[in-house]
Parts: structure tokens; C-alpha cells; sequence
């Protein structure tokens, strides 16, 4: 059996479950590698994945005996087969931060049983990552900095926010990128007041601070990363407020380590904000992994004692509403001493000439 | 009040509720037209829309006065002043397919009310188009005829299944698109065999049958159309089953009309497949909207009454395990007489260049 439904089983019994219905996508994807549209049912007897007819031929390739599950189509389980698969059980998890309060219900009906909360007992897993997980990410991070290299020397004279987004896109693709991790944000001169503004067809101007926030996925795991940079000059005011975020994402750097409390850290950045007068309008980051926001999540409410291995996105900002925002913003692994690396581009003042 | 939170409120007030919490994004947009992260409250004395720091400068830009919505920031809402939203109601709705187990805990707990379950109250609203939303997917659907017909003039020698749906992704953003409305689907030869193929590095080959499933979104607005071409050939065989599924589309555009009966409609094509020895993969079609995949779903389960303007894709499609499919699909507005094109490709037999 994979080593990581070994290990499923292993925290089922401990928590006195007979099983897990596995619904969320990511969660089946790193249990199984699968990512096909499906249920992963770990049942007392045997894994089973429960998929449709647009699914099946293509899960049956992707499955290996190592993985020891059987895979089935929906329409071919009747009332009783759901019945039978946790006869006898009493007890079986269940995703409550996933599952509907509608499939709730359902699965209360098919399956007969009685359903127990597993309090993210999966992406807390998912948190520590293994090397495999971790060369991934690199990828994707190397990926995202050459497409940040590559975008800043060829942004011309009329493009839109939503050209250079694409420009992005496409470079990240045509550079072994399955797929953008998210929306990619692309914001210039005032849209950048926005923490999660959206590529419009404003098109650039000179004395623009222009903000990236971009990542991509390899074989599903993210990267996460954001830049301002300044088109032609560099407004003198900025730079206290660039500096200032960059110092910000420095001592997270040095603080995010294995054994730091996340809550004291972020408590410590959230004081050195309010002495300065500066809204606090988002965490500071977060895990990244299979799901470009996981756990753990970079805030003062979080009591949670950072881990070696974790992959942490780490993303101080300052908004001033109506004028400008500047976002710096880099996917780190936790070592035992801070943060390392994963993404490198250059992070001095950025002063780009339009083509 | 906008109409839409209008005719919302006369359904609570006629199902008996005191005020629903509309967490579904795709609702809130189709009720407010906005795009941000939030969650919007018909309470008795005001509608309210939660959304966050991120967030709250675009919210108040794209509010306006006839919308009477008031939004707040999370952060300033304490426990009383949640509490203090539904003072006095007994019975609320909320949406039982889109919250998850944990949400419904939390709202239980933050609204201090009874819950109750809308069964797609909205969702099933949405089904019927104004002219306004149909006219919206109308320019979805040009741009999605026109990428079609631009990438089968422009597929070189040597491409990938992911560059071509890479191209066509470009093409429909650079030609008005917001966005593409799901992972377009581009597969060759052998690959056409599973309905839901993801792009692969796959290359074109002379005899291949190359399957398009592609569709953007404007101003979130989707449309859907699939389509298959032979590369510099068509062999004998994949006649009798293209004519097959072309004929099955033109049966059911001619049967889906206001008034129809989708059971009945759909239970005819299923017995039509069964004499062929077909197997049936996937639904016959599905709604259109804001999502790609939404009510009515063509299935013979579902007992329901077509209705004028309701707009609809119709993709018919059969999938010979190990060898091909073939799928074609249009995106249509229900008719009293039938279905009319939004999309409007050829579909003779087309045999591609390869450039």
C-alpha cells in the first residue's frame, strides 16, 4: 500500500475510526496521486476510489498495484454495495471543512454510519513536506522567477494589466508550467491599492509602480511570489514604504523557523504596523503546497509552532487606499535556523524601461 | 433595491423565512454583480454584504446607491452586532449545496437562528436568462467560434495538445474573453477517448482526430462548444460515428424547447445509444450562466421542464475505450420551437493542414 494511506491508516485507528471518506480533491490527490473527479474510501477491507464513466479508463492508467485501490464506476454500486463497504463499522471520518452540509446528509444515508469530524487531520499532513514535494515546488519557483525575469525586460509602450498577465501566463507554460496557480495579478500605478485587484485594461504608464503577484503549479504544487517594480522613475515617496515592506519580509525571514511560534511572530510584525500607522489588510502568508493558501496560515490567531519543511509563503504589504500598494512576497522551506529560498529574483529598487 | 434582491425577498417572505445568508460566490455575483470575496445577508432590516480587508475599496467602488447594500469589514464585527442581524428572526435560509458541514456549525453559532435549506432557490432563478445575460453569452460564444476557427487554420507540425490549447486560450483572452471558463480540453488521436482529457505534450500526427472542448467567459459569463477535426486525413470508420453523434445534437436541438420534458427527451437518445451499443459517459448537456456546468442537467433522472431562455449546451458524444471519441457541442437559447445557435461552427467533416 502508498506509504501516505499507510500512514492514514495508522491515525484512523488511533483516533478510533473504522475509515475515512476522503472528498476533497487535494486531499485525494496527495493520498493518491489521482486527479481525476472522485471519492477515496478508506474502508475497513480495502481503498476504494468511486469515479465516473468520463474518469475511469483514465484512473485505471494512472493507478498502480503499489497503490492497492480498486477503483469503481458510480453507476455500477447499488444501495447495498455503499451499505456493504463499511458494514459492521461504526465510526468513519469525514472532511466537514469540505463536504456540504447536502452531502452531509447523503452520506449519512448511504453509508449508513456514523460520521466523525477529522479537524484537517489530512492537511495537517500536508503541512511538513517530504523532498520529492519540496524539489516540486522548486520548480515551480524557478519557473515563476524566470517568468518575472523575462516580463520586466519586455513590457512595451500600451499593454494592458491584462496583456502582461497573459505575457506571464504564457511564458510560465511554454516553460514547463502546467497551469497558472491562481489569478495571476498584474496591477499598475493606483489599481496596485488593491491587494487582490484584478488585471483590467488600464495600460501602463511612465511614474507607474507596477505590482506582480504570480506563481504556477508543477504537477500540482504552487509557487507563490510578488514584485512592485517602477516604470521609468521611481516617485522618492515609495521608497519609504518599499523599504519598510522589504525590512518587514526580512525579520519574518529570520523569525519563521523551525520551533517559532507563529502567533508571537506575527504579533511582533503586527505591533511594528500600527507604530507606523499602516493597515494591517491580510496575513502575512501562508503554506503553499497542493493548495497555493494552506495551513499554516501567517497570523496572530494562529497558536502554532512552525515546522522544518514546511513551504511558507511570506507576504508583507502596505495599501494606501486610493493611492498606491506595494507587496513583496517570496515562497520560503523552513530550516531550523529562518527561511531559505525557493524563490530568488532580485529585490532592489526596479526601475524598468518600457519597449 | 435592485431587482434581483427584490425577487429574492418576495421568495423568503413566501417559503416563510425571516432572511437568508447567500454564501455561494456565483449567487452573490448574480444577485450584487460582484466578483469579490464576501458573503451577502438579506436580513429583515437591511442587506448586508461581509467581506474583508482585501477587499472592502473594490466593494464600495462597484456598490451603487440602488444596490442598497451596506458592506462592513469582518474585522468590525463583533459578536453582538452578528447576533444583532437577525434580532428577533426565528427562520433563515441558507445555501445546504455550497456550505460545508463546518460553515453550517459556524453560522449556527455567529446567527443564533434556525437554519434552513433553500433547495437551489436561486440556482433554479437563474436558469431562465434576461436578454441582457443571453446577450453576454452571445459574445462569449463569438469569441469562442472565432478561436476555434483561427487555431484549426494555425496548427503547425511538432505541437503539443498543450500548446494548441494554449493558443486558443491566448486568442480568446486577446480577443475579449475575461478568461477561459474551464480547463479547455485539446486531445489527440488516441486520447479523444476519454471525455475529460487533459492536455498532454502529446504531438499532432498525420490521421489524428483532434478534439476541441473550449469556452470562455465574459464578465463571468460562459460558453461551451466542442468540436472534432482530422489531421491531412479521415479514415473510413470515424463516419458512421461522427454522422451518429452529429444526428444525435440535431435530434435533441430539435426536441429541447420550451415545455419539453428533459426525462422524456434524454430517454429517447439513451435508447437510440443502447441499439448502437454505445455506452453512455456523461450527461447530454447541462445549463450555461455564470457557471459552465449548471441547472437543468440533461439526464433522463431529471424529471423537468425545459423553459424559454434558458440557455443550454448539447454535447452529445461516443468513446471507444483504447481507440477514439468523438463529441460536438453547442451552446443554444431554448425556443418555444426548439434550440437556437449561440455558437455557430461548421460541422461537415473537416479535415486540417497542418501548417
Amino acid at each position: 500500500m502508498n506509504v501516505r494511506i499507510k500512514w492514514l491508516r495508522n491515525q484512523l485507528m488511533s483516533l478510533n475510526l473504522d475509515g475515512m471518506i476522503v472528498s476533497n480533491p487535494i486531499n485525494v490527490k496527495y493520498l493518491t496521486g489521482l486527479s481525476e473527479e472522485g471519492i477515496l474510501i478508506i474502508a475497513p477491507k480495502e481503498n476504494i476510489f468511486v469515479t465516473d464513466g468520463r474518469y475511469i479508463e483514465s484512473v485505471n492508467r494512472n493507478l498502480t498495484l503499489d497503490d492497492e485501490i480498486v477503483a469503481y464506476e458510480t453507476k455500477n454500486l447499488n444501495k447495498y454495495d455503499y451499505e456493504a463497504i463499511f458494514m459492521l463499522s461504526e465510526n468513519v471520518g469525514f472532511e466537514e471543512n469540505y463536504v456540504t452540509y447536502e452531502q452531509y446528509k447523503k452520506y449519512l444515508q448511504t453509508y449508513q454510519v456514523n460520521l466523525v469530524e477529522t479537524e484537517g487531520l489530512i492537511e495537517n499532513q500536508r503541512i511538513v513536506k517530504d523532498e520529492d514535494e519540496i524539489e516540486t515546488i522548486r520548480k515551480a519557483c524557478e519557473i515563476t522567477d524566470k517568468a518575472y525575469e523575462y516580463i520586466i525586460r519586455n513590457i512595451k509602450k500600451g499593454m494592458t494589466e491584462k496583456e502582461v498577465a497573459f505575457e506571464i501566463e504564457k511564458f510560465m507554460i511554454l516553460n514547463g508550467a502546467d497551469t497558472k496557480a491562481f489569478d495571476l495579478i498584474v496591477a499598475f500605478g493606483e489599481n496596485t491599492s488593491m491587494p487582490h485587484a484584478v488585471p483590467t485594461d488600464r495600460v501602463v504608464q511612465k511614474g507607474d509602480i507596477i505590482q506582480f503577484d504570480i506563481g504556477c503549479k508543477v504537477n500540482g504544487y504552487c509557487s507563490d511570489f510578488s514584485r512592485v517594480v517602477f516604470v521609468e522613475e521611481m516617485k522618492e515617496e515609495y521608497k519609504t514604504v518599499y523599504d519598510f515592506v522589504l525590512g518587514e519580509q526580512k525579520r519574518l525571514e529570520a523569525a519563521l523557523k523551525d520551533g517559532a511560534n507563529i502567533k508571537t511572530v506575527i504579533k511582533d510584525r503586527e505591533t511594528e504596523y500600527r507604530l507606523k500607522n499602516y493597515a494591517i489588510m491580510h496575513a502575512f502568508g501562508h503554506g503553499v503546497g497542493l493548495n497555493i493558501h494552506e495551513a499554516p496560515i501567517l497570523r496572530s490567531t494562529i497558536d502554532c509552532t512552525l515546522k522544518e519543511n514546511s513551504v511558507i509563503a511570506v507576504e508583507p504589504g502596505v495599501y494606501l487606499p486610493g493611492k498606491y500598494g506595494i507587496r513583496i512576497e517570496d515562497t520560503y522551506r523552513v530550516t531550523k535556523t529562518g527561511c531559505q529560498n525557493l524563490t530568488t529574483s532580485d529585490k532592489d529598487y526596479t526601475i524598468i524601461k518600457l519597449s
